[in-house]
């Protein structure tokens, strides 16, 4: 049987702020056996790149990565934000390690092809090498992720913090028993959107096609779903959707087979 | 008997401009064995600085960091240079992965106590954790090391790059037999600073008083000599004085016993 890891993704508000970032790593750092930390900065770098007077343009919710940019967000993801929270978990006894797709090459990715919108320095994970994470991850390391990859010919890439943890999971699932947790802003998948306690406990493929039926389930959770079935169709043991809050207690959707 | 190691101290002007950077990454990737980069980024950190109105304050030829100075060194020299660095070592098949004192531990620092100067957010190294380090490359990891460290209490800390270099070689001389490598912008240790093929080969501890008395080496060359020795008293095989441009050929002075 294989041995039971936790991969966390929390967004850019979680530890962009004390306090909230202090709750996390006191939560994260009480989480029993393997685990690995990815996180988002998108805050920080649109403030930076302000500072700069570089304009952040975002499409679909995606951040136009020009060159300047890429600078922007390899300064803020993979140095302030990374080596901050590394930091902080050493300070509680998690021997965290920081990296980047790039470090011993753990995703490699393509710079995203110009379709109707030219993205800039964004990378679509090709291939997450997870043996060497793992090695890592038993002797004891836990992983800290930024949303950086690389391209194999010396670029960094930006790269959404949601694909990493889902790439990362898939790839992990192969030697571990992976739990994967989406933080939101929200307790769990809610079936009233007026009502922040009405969350969803448990959410299987019928479930979710019979709540997208009834238009209970709708607008960006239904990617975010997807995403989550599709981990778990890759050998992801259960994906939990919770607030960050609450990644060590009760509560949250589950979705599962 | 151990196997060797070599480790490259290089400064920020040679990894921060593409032209010598290059060469630098094509010289390093071209070492046989194992290997260790350690990078500084002086310039770039100042170049930032002074974009966010920021002035940097050098005393001694040290940055005074303050906590907005501490921000853009972790963001330079842990990010920007560091990731392209790893980057670019990865396009050239080299396993690299990039570390500050923070990541994994490796480097835990105390602040500097305030004499005559308060240096800030400033690290006086106190352990290197050279196990971890030394099991990652004998992987085929390639660790490429940031100037910066950590107190174990949360916070990072700027760190000069010759002392990680330094006492990086020091803790691996355990497991490995250690070549250290300083660039600096001369070929080598001079006899006669107006002539720079002056080159003195070798400089045994012997002769290092010999020079130093007939004023041969004076200034700023004596404590770099000093704690090359100091090195070789920790277990360092050798230390070499040399050009980046020479890493991996002839030239340059050897210190040893």
């Amino acid at each position: 049987m294989k041995e039971k890891l936790t991969l966390i993704k929390v967004g850019g508000k979680i530890v962009e702020e004390e306090a909230t970032l202090n709750q996390l790593l006191s939560d994260f750092s009480a989480i029993e056996g393997y685990k690995v930390l990815v996180h988002g900065g998108g805050r920080s770098a649109t403030k930076l790149a302000a500072q700069l007077g570089i304009e952040s343009k975002m499409v679909n919710g995606r951040r136009i990565t020009d060159a300047e940019t890429l600078k922007v967000v390899t300064m803020v993801y993979g140095g302030l934000v990374n080596k901050n929270i590394v930091a902080g978990l050493q300070a509680k006894g998690v021997n965290a390690m920081g990296l980047t797709g790039a470090d011993m090459n753990v995703i490699r990715s393509i710079k995203r092809p110009v379709k109707d919108v030219d993205y800039g320095f964004v990378g679509d994970v090709q291939k997450v090498n997870a043996e060497l994470l793992s090695n890592l991850i038993r002797q004891g390391v836990v992983p800290v992720m930024a949303p950086l990859t690389h391209d194999g010919q010396g670029s960094m890439l930006n790269t959404n913090a949601d694909t990493i943890a889902g790439e990362t999971a898939k790839a992990l699932a192969e030697f571990f028993d992976v739990t994967l947790v989406f933080c939101f802003e929200k307790k769990g998948v809610l079936s009233d959107e007026n009502d922040d306690d009405s969350v969803i406990p448990v959410i299987t493929p019928e479930e979710f096609k019979m709540y997208v039926e009834k238009g209970i389930i709708q607008g960006g959770m239904i990617p975010k779903l997807e995403n989550s079935f599709s981990a778990i169709d890759a050998g992801v043991s259960q994906v939990i959707i919770t607030q960050a809050s609450s990644i060590n207690g009760e509560g949250g959707t589950i979705i599962r087979k």
